[in-house]
C-alpha cells in the first residue's frame, strides 16, 4: 500500500466528507418496488472504499498487505426509499479513530429532480484484522493519516 | 390473511423466540472467506418471516392484503463470522409493538461442533406501509396478537 | 417514454456496441477470491440498460409505460475471473430483433494493466411483457429503432 | 474429504437426480414482483452442493483439500417466474464427466398448489481448479465415483 505523501489528497485541503455516486441497479430492487434494505450496506462499503481511495489508499492493496477492515457494527436509519435507476450519492466521513478500530458515518441521498432527498443515515465500526481474521493494530502511518483526517475542523 | 385463532400457535404456549435454521450459501461469502456482512439482514428477514408464520401469519398474504412492513431502522453487532456451509440458527422475537411500528430482535448463532457460537446480534424496527409506501396502522387484530405476544412473561 | 428522433443517438453514427464501465464491489466476490459467477448477469443487465439509454430509451420509463423486458434465456462462458476492485467494461450489442423478443450479446473485459483481459461472453434473450408478466409486442416505434440498429453494417 | 464407501449413498440405489427444496426470499425478488433472474444460478449452486452431499461429498471439504469447482459455462431457460415465498425444488443431476470438467443439469420447479410448475431449465459446466484458480484434474477416486453415477441407467 502506498501511503499518501504530504502533497497528496490527504492534505488539509481535502474535504473531510467524500462523495461517491452510483445508480440503482434492477437487481437491487425488491417487490415493494424499492431498493432492498440490505443493499445500503453495500453502498456504504463503496463509499468507504472511495473515501480511502481519495486519501490515496487502495483497500485492495491494504488487504493484500495483510490489513483487512472487518465490519463489527452497523447502524442504519431508513428515511425514504431509493428506486430503480435513481442516481444516488453516498457521503462518507471518518468520525473516530482508535488503534484497532475506525468509525465511519454515511449519508445516502437521491440526486436529481429539484432537490436532493435524504434516504439513509448509517454508521459502521470497523476493526483491523489479519488475513486469518484476528484482531491487529492499524499500521502506524495509516493511523496517523486517519487521525489527521478526523482532527480537521 | 388468516389471523391466528384462540387455539393457534399464537396462543400462550408458543415460545416467544422463534428459531429458524439455514445453511450458508457460497454466494454469501466474500474474499475474506467469511459471510459478507450485508447478508445478515437477509437472514434477519427470514427469521422475521418465519416468526410471523409460526404465529399463523403469512407475510406474503399480509402484503397482498395491503399491509407491508418496511424496515426503518437496523442495528447489527458482528461478534464472529459465519463461513461457507455453516449451519446457522436465527432466533427471532418481537420486542416492542406500537400502533404503526414493530421492533424485532435477532440472535444469529452457528450450530454444530461441540457448542453454538454467537455470531450476530441485531434489531430491526419496522413500519406498517401501504402498497404505495405510505405509513399506515397495523390492523387491529394483528396488533392485538402482537401485543399479546410481547406481554408474555 | 421518449423515443429517439432522427437526429438522436440512435442515428447511424452511434456505434452498434455500447461500452459501460464499472468497478468490482467487495460484495460481489466469493471465498475463491473472485467475482461470484451470478453477478455477471447483473453486469449484463447494466450493459443492456446503458445500451438502451445510449439510444435515448430509459428502461425505467419503458417499464412505467407498461413494457417490461423479461430475460427468457441466458448463456454465459466464463474465460477468466474478475477480482475485487477490478475495472470492468461491459460491451453490449443488440443482435436480433423479433416482434416479441430481443437478443443481446455481451463481452465483459477487465481493463487496466498493459492489456484488456476478456472475462466473459454472454447472451440474453428478452421477451416483452406486460406489468402482469404476460407476453406482449414490443411497441412499433421501438421495434423500428431496434431493427435499424441491428441492420447497421 | 471423505469419499463414499461401497455402502454409501453413492451406491447404485441412489437416484441419479437429487432434489433440494428452498423457499424464495424477499431479497431475491425484484420490482417486477418476481425472482430476479441471476438468483437461479445461486439456486443451481445449492442444488449441485446438495447433490454432492447426497453422494457423501462435502464441497466445503473438497475445496479445503485443494479442489475447487469453478463454473466455466452456464445456460438458463426461464419458463415461468418464481415469486416471493414460493416453495421451490431444484432437481440436479450429473450429465457428463471428463478428467477436468463436469456438466450438471438442473430443473427448477415451483411446488404447492395442485401441480408443480416448471420454472427454469439450466446447465453448468464446472472445471476443477487449484486454490489459485489453475486447472487441475479431478482426483481419481472422485472421478470414478462421478463416472459410476453418470453410467447409471
Amino acid at each position: 500500500m502506498e501511503l499518501p505523501s504530504a502533497d497528496s489528497p490527504t492534505g488539509s485541503s481535502e474535504p473531510r466528507e467524500h462523495h461517491t455516486e452510483l445508480r440503482v441497479r434492477y437487481a437491487e430492487t425488491d417487490q415493494m418496488g424499492i431498493v432492498y434494505h440490505a443493499n445500503y450496506l453495500v453502498w456504504c462499503e463503496i463509499g468507504r472504499v472511495e473515501w480511502l481511495r481519495s486519501r490515496g489508499i487502495s483497500y485492495a492493496d491494504l488487504e493484500r498487505s495483510g490489513v483487512g477492515l472487518a465490519v463489527v457494527e452497523a447502524n442504519l436509519r431508513f428515511r425514504a426509499p431509493a428506486r430503480y435507476d435513481d442516481r444516488i450519492r453516498v457521503a462518507t466521513r471518518l468520525a473516530e479513530v482508535r488503534s484497532r478500530s475506525l468509525l465511519f458515518l454515511y449519508r445516502v441521498d437521491r440526486l436529481g429532480g429539484e432537490a436532493e432527498t435524504p434516504l439513509v443515515d448509517a454508521s459502521t465500526a470497523l476493526m483491523a484484522v489479519t488475513p486469518e481474521g484476528r484482531r491487529r493494530s492499524v499500521p502506524a502511518d495509516l493511523l496517523a493519516a486517519f487521525r489527521a483526517d478526523v482532527a480537521q475542523p
